[in-house]
């Protein structure tokens, strides 16, 4: 995760007093679960970028302009220096301190947010000594003209909500993500087996693999198409190895048999899985299929109302798997279409669909309120590799992912 | 075109009595255009299967029945080999000498034909010398259920509608032949050329490419695709070259530099004039453009109303090719939509779309009303392959519209 290209991350400025608690804060939001924060060090009044995954945002780059705070006014140079951020940053968090309130210096950082136009959440934080009632909020939002959020970075309370905040505020086309292309170097060659099965609509490819291929182009990669039967044949044709291979999920072991160790291989599912959401999480998900018990409250989410074939995966599919899994009975519910329940507390998984209906946006935010009420979720790409067997191998090309397989 | 497997050709029975002229029909069918005919033998009294390209049919197989017919009444030999033949057949034709008219042995084959429910049109031959007026015709039509023609084979007259009638009561589906596979042997490789430019939908490819990449896996074959910059990379890559490379047009030039002469090479809009129409007809249009004369009459026809761009390849750049091709004015007129105009032959040329709007029939319906009008037709890929001089290389897959485009 690393690699990603810092032009896909969203850049995300902490501002604040040195007293507000930006550092607690950052720390919440990489909420302790990531070891992979790279700092790009630089000159004590210099802002830092932490390269890091916020789940279930996805990489971001924190600016953290501790360098550039004060208690006082803001100076000609600061005034530089913050523009300079702002030049950079898709969208600006400023930390309050809830006890000492907005300062000088706050109302500053908030004008010259808003006259760049920049996505701005203003946080309170310390609530947890602090007390400001919903009304007081209201009313600072009002005046700020920016959302405003009552935050505890020490307990944590009011983080996912923040999270929430940091989706819906952040600019459009930012949840664009790659489906692949920040995996490849320019020149690199990619295989994608493509089966043809009765599924498969007549003279087309499907969606999912259209986009693959043209992300691989727009990459300066290039790309080999074939069906299962032909790869052994085009590896073999090839003079040196590709540097990965995507296959469909339901071929996946005829593939894993096919292809070298060496090269990475991996999923459609998988790669949408992270396009469309988060894969750390719904792989976390997938961990807790293997903690489910007989009796457990399972909801099967899907994004839209389509028409339900016979043997229906949401329906049928999903169900059988995970009685099998489980051994035994579970409690199945179902919810379709653009809502999404609230009272999620009551499950011990929820399972989503692909989400190709909805946008990455509006599925992080499904991922969010599932992380706040510690429910596991999963998706059906994910939660089929996992019940057959082929997750571990199809999560190498993303180290964090894997890393949160082995140890969940 | 001898390669196309007979499975993706129009079976075409035809029926008759030894002096109703079926040999005379289906040599002035083929028009005497086409010396790629092959005849399969059979003992005397076998059917006779002649693998040959009508034009603008495309490829077929005539199967010549005149082992088995007769003067008198059917016997049960015979009956049983006309139903074998049937068993074979999408299409009859039973031709009749309009002088002698409908015998026993007609209907009896007319009843075994409806009896089948095969499409079968019934054609009064020989109107050079017979005389049938409009009123019988219809009558006659009525009585036997089908279609019914008034044709000349020794004259050539009614044949193009003939062919018109054949496009139309061909069955469904028959007209959905493959973009490429028929060119193709089970294991080879295809590579794909695929600029992306601005004109490219974002994080798709365009329909045709997709298409073609499922009918070369369709026919057990695979594909590299690839943008023209890294081509070069691609095909020193492969340990054995491709079988064909197809590129877009607009990258022709740099891609035939890049692809060994023992490589087939093509274009996807040549590929798609094939595949929606009628090859060696639009080559033959493509060559009436070097006759062409300031002064001369165009139409150009589109088969949908679009949204015109201002820098529109119909209404600008066509014209623009065209009067620097000729060197003077030319006097062009505009159709779009359903509607083909039925008065023709005021034009020198008719330059069509790519019919991406029409189905393969429609196409074919329009190229037959050209043809009997006697007035070339091209359409846009073609012409745009001629006037950018790629067409002769870009024909050699397909050597009976190549011969068209070196002698005509």
């Amino acid at each position: 995760m690393q690699d990603t290209p810092k032009g896909n991350r969203l850049h995300i400025a902490i501002f604040g007093r040195r007293n507000a608690g930006k550092s607690s804060l950052i720390n919440r939001l990489t909420n302790q679960e990531i070891a992979l924060v790279s700092n790009i060090p630089g000159t004590t009044t210099d802002p830092v970028y932490k390269t890091m995954e916020i789940l279930p945002i996805g990489p971001v780059v924190i600016i953290d302009t501790a360098g550039i705070d004060d208690a006082g006014q803001l100076g000609a140079l600061r005034i530089e220096r913050t523009m300079q951020v702002l030049n950079k940053a898709d969208l600006a968090v400023v930390v309050i301190d809830a006890g000492s309130g907005i300062s000088e210096f706050d109302w500053e950082m908030i004008e010259l947010i808003r006259k760049k136009a920049i996505p701005a959440i203003v946080v309170m934080n310390k609530m947890d000594v602090a007390s400001i009632d919903e009304q007081i909020l209201a009313g600072l939002s009002v005046e700020v003209k920016l959302p405003v959020l009552a935050i505890s970075a020490k307990t944590g309370s009011g983080m996912e909500e923040l999270k929430r905040q940091i989706i819906k505020q952040a600019p459009e086309n930012w949840d664009n993500i790659p489906v692949i292309g920040d995996l490849l170097n320019p020149g690199d060659t990619v295989v994608l087996v493509v089966p043809i099965d009765l599924a498969a609509p007549k003279g087309r490819l499907i969606l999912p693999q259209v986009q693959t291929i043209r992300d691989i182009l727009d990459h300066d990669s290039y790309c080999i198409v074939v069906k299962e039967r032909e790869l052994r044949e085009a590896l073999s044709n090839m003079r040196s190895l590709p540097k990965m291979v995507v296959t469909d999920s339901q071929e996946f072991l005829k593939v894993a048999a096919d292809t070298p160790d060496e090269v990475l291989l991996t999923s459609f599912s998988i790669l949408f899985a992270r396009h469309k959401g988060d894969l750390a999480t719904l792989v976390a998900g997938a961990k807790a299929i293997d903690r489910l018990q007989p009796g457990d409250r399972v909801l099967i989410a899907e994004g839209c109302t389509h028409h339900r074939q016979a043997d229906d995966i949401g329906k049928v599919k999903i169900p059988r798997w995970l009685r099998q899994m489980v051994g035994g009975e579970l409690n199945f519910e179902w919810v379709s279409g653009g809502s999404f329940p609230t009272a999620l507390t009551d499950y011990q998984l929820i399972v989503h669909c692909g989400a190709c209906m909805l946008n990455r946006r509006e599925m992080l935010y499904r991922l969010s309120e599932a992380r706040e009420k510690r429910v596991p979720i999963v998706n059906y790409g994910i939660l089929i590799a996992h019940v057959h067997g082929i997750l571990q191998r199809a999560l190498k090309p993303f180290p964090l992912a894997q890393m949160i397989f082995e140890e969940g």
